[in-house]
C-alpha cells in the first residue's frame, strides 16, 4: 500500500543552486530527498510546488511524495529536519490522497520581494534584500505594479524555456508595503514564469527611479520583448512565501494548516 | 598636521575571524584598514571601540584613527564603501580631536543578544540568532539576568586572558524583551570580558530550561570559576549595538549623533 504526504518547508537559499536537483551544484530538493533516504531506508522521490532558482528564499514550500511505509508526521518533521543542514528545515507534514501532487494540484502562490531602501549599505541585509537607496514612494510603487494585475502575456518580464512556451498568466493581486526601512512586495498567480517576479520588480523599480509613468508597465507589456523591461532583480530578496491547494475532499487536505489554504 | 576621525560601522560577522587583525583568517579590521588605504593612499592603523569575536555582527562599532590628509566626511564613507565588501560598511564618520580614541575614550557600550524562540527550526535566522526551542518566560529571563547588574567579579562568566586580569566589572543595565518569535537581551557596560556577554546568557537561558531559580546565578557569580557557569551562548546571535562617549568638548564629540551619546 502506498501512503501519501505532503510537507512544507523553510529555507535560506543562498548557499543553493535552487530547488531543483542538478548536476552542477547542491539544491533544496537533492537535500531534503537525502534527508528522507535517513528516514525511510529507501530514495524517496519528492515534488515541489514550484522550483526557486539559486539564491531564492522559502518560507513554505510545499512538497509532496509517496511511499510504501507510513511514518507519523511528527516523528516525519523531526527525523528529516536531523539531517538537513541548519538552513533548510521542514515545519509540518501532512497526510495526502495519493491524487494530491504539490505542483500539480496548486491553487496559486505569493512571491515576497523585500527592499531594504536607505541611503547607507545595509550588511545585515546581504543576500536577504535588495538594497535600493533612492526613497521609494510606496503609493506610487504600488501604481507601476498594479498594471500587472489581471490576465496578461508576460513574454517581456520572463526568461522563456522554449520558443513555443504559452507566456499568458493571470496576476490574482499584488500588495505593497513599507515596513521600517523594508519595502514589501506580494505578488499572488497561480503560475509564474522563469524570472518573472524579480523581473517585474526590477522593472517597476527602474521606471520609479528614473521617473518615468506607471502606465509604461503597459507599454512593456505590449512590446512582448524582454529587452524592454528592466533589470531582473536580485535573488537574495526572493522569497517563495505561501502556497494555496483547492480544498477538495478527496485531496485529503481538509487538514491543511488554515494558512496554507486560498 | 594631523586630523582625527571616528567612523561608526556595520557589518555581519559571520565571515569574518572577527574585529582584530590576525594571522590566521581575514578580520574586520583588515578589510576597513585595506579600505583606508585605498583612499588615503597610505596605510592607516585604526583603533576599535572593543573586539568582536568571530561570527559576532555590529549594528554601531565605531573606530578611530589619525591621518595627514583631510577628507571630507560623506566622500570618506562613500569612499571606503566603494572598497569593502557587501558584509561591511561605514555608516557615519565624524571629526574628531587628536585625543580621541575609539576605545580609550569609550564611556559604556550595549551588546544586543537575539534568541529566536519557537519549537521549529527557523533556517532563515542560522548565524543571527540562537534557536531555542523552549518557550521563554521573559518575566523570569529577567530575573535571572538581573543578578548581574551593578558591580560583581565575573570571574565565572569570562575566558580569562591572563590569570592577573581584573575580572571586576560594572553592569549598568540589562533589558529583556520580546518582539514576535524573538527574544532581544540587551547588556550595557563601560567594559566586558571575553565571552562575558555569550556566558551570561547562556548560563541565565540554561538555569531557565533547567527549573533553576533566578538566585543561581549570584550562586555561580560567587564561586568565581567558569566550570560553574552555564554554555557559552553562539557567537552569531551576539550584535554590538551601541557604543557611548562622554561628551566632551576637548574630544570634539559634539557634533556626534544622538544616538551615539550616552
Amino acid at each position: 500500500m502506498l501512503y501519501g504526504k505532503a510537507c512544507v518547508c523553510q529555507y535560506d537559499g543562498t548557499a543553493y543552486s535552487g530547488w531543483q536537483r542538478q548536476k552542477n551544484g547542491i539544491s533544496i530538493q537533492e537535500r531534503l530527498e537525502f534527508a528522507l533516504k535517513e528516514i525511510y531506508g529507501r530514495f524517496i522521490k519528492i515534488a515541489g510546488s514550484g522550483r526557486t532558482d539559486a539564491g531564492v528564499h522559502s518560507l513554505g514550500q510545499v512538497f509532496s511524495f509517496k511511499s510504501e511505509i507510513c511514518r507519523p508526521n511528527s516523528a516525519l518533521i523531526y527525523g528529516v529536519n536531523a539531517f538537513l543542514p541548519e538552513d533548510i528545515a521542514v515545519i509540518d507534514a501532512l497526510d495526502v490522497t495519493l491524487d494530491f501532487h504539490a505542483g500539480k494540484s496548486l491553487k496559486s502562490k505569493t512571491y515576497l520581494y523585500k527592499i531594504i531602501n536607505q541611503s547607507l549599505p545595509a550588511p545585515l541585509h546581504v543576500n536577504r534584500a535588495w538594497w535600493i537607496k533612492k526613497h521609494i514612494d510606496v503609493d506610487l510603487l504600488n501604481e507601476f505594479l498594479a498594471k500587472f494585475e489581471g490576465v496578461h502575456d508576460f513574454e517581456s518580464f520572463c526568461v522563456r524555456k522554449t520558443k513555443k512556451e504559452n507566456t499568458i498568466r493571470k496576476i490574482n493581486f499584488i500588495k505593497v508595503g513599507r515596513v521600517g526601512n523594508e519595502v514589501h512586495i506580494e505578488i499572488n498567480a497561480s503560475g509564474f514564469l522563469h524570472n518573472m517576479v524579480r523581473i517585474m520588480v526590477g522593472t517597476a523599480i527602474n521606471g520609479l527611479i528614473k521617473g518615468l509613468k506607471p502606465t509604461t508597465i503597459t507599454e512593456i507589456i505590449n512590446k512582448k520583448d524582454r529587452r524592454f523591461a528592466g533589470v531582473t532583480a536580485p535573488a537574495g530578496g526572493l522569497y517563495q512565501k505561501e502556497t494555496f491547494y483547492s480544498l477538495n475532499s478527496a485531496s485529503g487536505l481538509e487538514g491543511i494548516p488554515a494558512r496554507f489554504r486560498p
